[in-house]
């Protein structure tokens, strides 16, 4: 073998799949395995969506698409845009994308130069940081807790700013902890990040998974940031891999050019099961499946309380909780292999999502329904 | 605006775009527009295939699946390798990707450190050079012309060789100009390139596109090179965005990792519809289509060449002829838009594909069935 290029050195995998191993083996011997572990719902992809896939298929014509997506798809999302948030985002500013994975590559690709520090929450989704270390960039953490609902507020932004710094990328609602960001907040982040001549990344791939507020997006109050979407999870479309992202003007052409050689089109078969994504007949199929997830998260989280998991802030959208174990066990790690091992339930620690203190945090997704998510509870506090 | 990332003034759009555009302004005002532009072949894709996806999307559940792609595609795509080519490849060295495209991004980000150099015959692709430069690598043009047919040479590659050369990267058959290499040339590539310390990665995408010579993998003589494919071409799935890459056993867990940030994993719907690609009575339907595929080079190509179109080297593989149009024109650019404006017949011009007198070359791609490239060759010729 030839070396190895030195960012891979600090690209780590997702921890998580060394539990699903375990319990698809466990699984493998007869165990009943509960999966808390899961970043994606659990339902089949709406029927209406589904429908329009198939429908597309019959005629067996699946060619390549431009490379920012079908205008029909892109107008689609803008009028979306309109009708439930009330913003206005010109089709030509949305990038079709092979999931919010795509859209984030793009962004990073087009903005960030070999040095440049990207400001992340920590916890936080663990792509973004090897996705800028993929670019030569330079993942910066910006340690986060629940005495600021795991977001990052202006100050954390300005103390840790560098004449190196390129932006802040925010999720809301965020993974792994379900907080959201208020828009007064997004709007006070972005012109703390502007008035250093920066970029603002709102990842809103879990819009739409909100419990007890409304949702809402970036976008009714700043055209000057990148939003990143998906039709992954709010959707049920994850494996369909599609996504897309709003971007200011100036910076379509590039990221077309990039898209063109990146992927050179996103899924045709998914762009057109997507045209059925905003249809009032699938909104109705998912906010049907919202008020389940908020069932589950109302079963689960007094439950996990009860046993002794502690939430010092109340996630209120996504499909997960962050738990702080160190009531109960000294390391998430161990915890969760005790977890797979004993109670047949499997949940992701920490360390997935970065160096703040990850030994002492455990995510529990909803993604499985509310029966299970009940014996779960049971199950674990069995065990401890 | 903020500033863009240094690598987006390297990095070049599509330029036939401009004329898929103007093709498509023409059609509208009624025109009839022959596309000789196309990379992509114009079959549906093959019922087999189509029947598979529809059938897998009928439940609903369309999750992500592991990042390295589905377990029974992997075997699938082994055995194919056995059966036809006769070549042992463990399904364990077989990473399925967003098409031929997210293959070579896994390749050269595993490779590519900032400031390596990679070796890359031009004409060539036109994203291998931008994909490189992407991960901060920096592509070094091979000028090839028809008296190697286009392809490199051990001597080019001792020649252009340093001690930042990374490696070299060669198609076969190649795009834009239909060539192939014979086994023992990639042979005698690959230990050129061995003895330095580098890397080959040897693009197979249109592989199966071959006339009258017989399909070939490099597989069946080396497992210490990059293999790159795709269900693009010869099995007519541009749109599922779907590929696949062979690498030496050392690299997968680097490759899984960044796989995992990047994609999360390819299109579960294109993966099992991939599943029916290699039935024999799929490989039925292909081959005939490979059959269709050499009647319209055999009737193009006399048919170009009567009217002042140069082939030195005849091309025996995808689908693409690379003219020398210097008895015809001075500049392929303006050939390319009178052939447009006054035949109604869309080609690519030389300058997509690098540097090396694209100004002398015209790419003409037969996309499209026989009479219409009948047609298209007696616009020209009353043209010009
Ligand atoms: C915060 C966040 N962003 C982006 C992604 C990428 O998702 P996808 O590529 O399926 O849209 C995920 C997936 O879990 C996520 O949690
Ligand atoms: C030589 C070559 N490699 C790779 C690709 C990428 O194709 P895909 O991503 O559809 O597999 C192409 C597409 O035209 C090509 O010509």
């Amino acid at each position: 073998m030839t070396r190895i290029a030195r960012r891979m050195a600090d690209i780590q995998p997702f921890h998580v799949m060394e539990i699903l191993k375990r319990a698809h083996a466990l699984a493998a011997e007869g165990r009943d395995i509960i999966h808390l572990e899961v970043g994606e719902p659990d339902f089949p992809s709406p029927a209406p969506i589904v429908e329009a896939g198939r429908r597309f298929l019959t005629s067996g014509h699946v060619h390549y698409t431009p490379a920012l997506g079908l205008t029909a798809l892109r107008e689609a999302i803008a009028r979306f845009y309109h009708d439930r948030f009330g913003a206005d985002v010109a089709p030509e500013r949305i990038i079709v994308t092979p999931g919010a994975s795509g859209a984030l590559m793009l962004a990073l690709g087009v903005l960030t130069d070999p040095g440049d520090e990207w400001l992340l929450p920590d916890p936080g989704y663990p792509s973004n940081r090897h996705l800028v270390r993929s670019f030569e960039g330079k993942p910066v953490a910006l340690p986060v807790d629940a005495t600021t609902r795991f977001q990052p507020t202006p100050a954390h932004v300005a103390a840790a700013w560098t004449p190196n710094t390129r932006g802040l990328m925010v999720a809301s609602p965020a993974n792994p902890t379900g907080t959201l960001l208020e828009l007064d907040e997004i709007v006070a982040l972005r012109d703390t990040v502007a008035a250093r001549g920066g970029v603002l990344i709102v990842d809103e791939i879990y819009q739409g998974l909100n419990y007890g507020v409304e949702a809402s997006t970036a976008l009714s109050r700043a055209d000057d940031v990148f939003v990143v979407n998906s039709f992954s999870k709010y959707f049920g479309m994850t494996g369909w891999r599609l996504g897309w992202m709003v971007v200011p003007e100036g910076y379509v052409r590039d990221i077309e050019k990039l898209a063109q050689h990146f992927f050179i089109s996103p899924s045709t078969p998914a762009q057109h099961a997507a045209l059925a994504a905003f249809e009032p007949g699938t909104l109705e199929i998912l906010e049907a499946r919202r008020h389940a997830f908020a069932d589950r998260r109302n079963a689960l989280l007094p439950a996990l309380r009860e046993i002794g998991f502690r939430f010092a802030t109340e996630p209120q959208g996504a499909f997960y909780l962050y738990a702080d174990i160190s009531d109960i066990a000294a390391s998430s790690e161990e915890l969760a292999q005790r977890l797979i091992e004993e109670a047949g339930v499997a949940t992701t620690p920490g360390v997935d999502f970065g160096d703040n203190a990850p030994e002492r945090h455990l995510r529990i997704a909803y993604t499985t329904d509310e029966a299970r998510l009940v014996e779960a509870a049971e199950r674990i506090r069995r065990v401890l």
